[in-house]
């Protein structure tokens, strides 16, 4: 899961939780927004949560982490994100987001961006939480 | 400059070439296709290339890069590319480029896409060589 | 835990159980030799395992990775590795080994060598898994 | 060109300056202390320096550099230090500069500790700058 804004935290919060009532393990970078927003929502549904954060410290990671991954490359962290999951669901997002997607669909992981979000040709797009999971999902099978 | 596809290499040469005729060094992630029509452009008109390369080893450079950077860090050199340069033009491209773009913006550097190029919402669009180089160095100023 | 070499792989299993049986998760970088025999150790003993791979493919993880995060950096991802770890115990180990114990002390993690094993002044040496593993979380307490 | 420690900058400085004297070009870390004085050095004799820095700011260059890159991979741009060179000399240095020869020796570079310097295993030692730029570039021949 990856993302930014503080608006899209409620989805981001959805997406976690039906990942983690799927049996998925919810990868995230680690930090605020709808990073945390995803973790939480995977912990409330009882799920397990990695957080890859970009510096050197530990307690950067928020509090829904259970797993927590401290690479030390900064925005080079955004490769190890995307690269880890089999797919990639973007909730939001800016340039670090973009990027990642980038990253993904270049490493052919799936991509799927939940509406609203940036606006990229050649990626799947989902219209709900619900949507973008069984999308995600789906094309893993 | 960043990009791929070879249909591009021709303006990636222009570009090249007239950067080095402004004075500039010309960085590329130091492979094939655009970054070397690029570094190509660039040492016909006298100028300095550097190469940023993915894997860990020195001959993988094109020949007209006079200054390798071998990383090692695969996919990940892309965010140094992007943040060698003060600028960045975009010639062609799939999704490495993509991800360039991103992290270009995302660390505050100025982003140019050639015509024809990606659809990047919010990123500065040139119609010719030249003006993606003005725009690149007018920016700057 | 870091380290490499096929004759130091019972000891590797034993620390990876001493670290499980202490309720620790046990960070490798997820290839084979002691990474997998210390994850295979923690997985025997009940624990959790964490495997932090180079390249840029999942199924290159042992099968003993609970986690297996993909950083795609090559042997840049060994600074993820000691990052990730409270503490980083070395078994065995070659100039990868010796290049994790300079980033894991540079970022001010608690180091310790299981004899026999590669010389680095300032750092600390166990004689065996137990007294490696006492070392490692005495320290951090 | 490796090392750190404001004490071995006379040492760093002749080695870039032979180094650039012998055709070389002087790749460092592009920070302060030696790899500042070797970079120094290698402009006083006429030579090109590159300096490759951890983080995402050009302006972090040290003046005597002609070549920035910017990695924004923190320490995990040691990797990128040395896979640039041909061969290795570390002057002083602490555990970032052991990173470095493991990272340097993984990759099979030729590495030479100046002496007096960190002590390593297996890796050659020089008892003048003289020797230490004989022993590297006589090792590439």
């Amino acid at each position: 899961m990856i993302g930014s804004g503080r608006e899209h935290e409620a989805r981001a919060e959805e997406v976690g939780r039906l990942l983690a009532e799927r049996g998925c393990t919810v990868v995230t970078g680690g930090m605020g927004e709808v990073m945390a927003a995803a973790s939480r929502g995977a912990k409330q549904a009882g799920g397990t949560t990695i957080g890859i954060l970009p510096g050197e410290r530990r307690e950067d990671a928020n509090e829904w982490v259970d797993h927590v991954v401290v690479t030390g490359i900064g925005h080079a962290r955004n490769l190890a994100v995307v690269a880890s999951g089999d797919a990639v669901i973007a909730v939001g997002g800016s340039w670090g987001t973009l990027a990642e997607i980038g990253l993904a669909s270049r490493l052919g992981r799936t991509v799927v961006i939940l509406e609203p979000g940036l606006s990229v040709e050649g990626v799947a797009r989902a219209s709900s939480p619900e949507e973008a999971v069984e999308l995600a999902l789906g094309k893993l099978r």
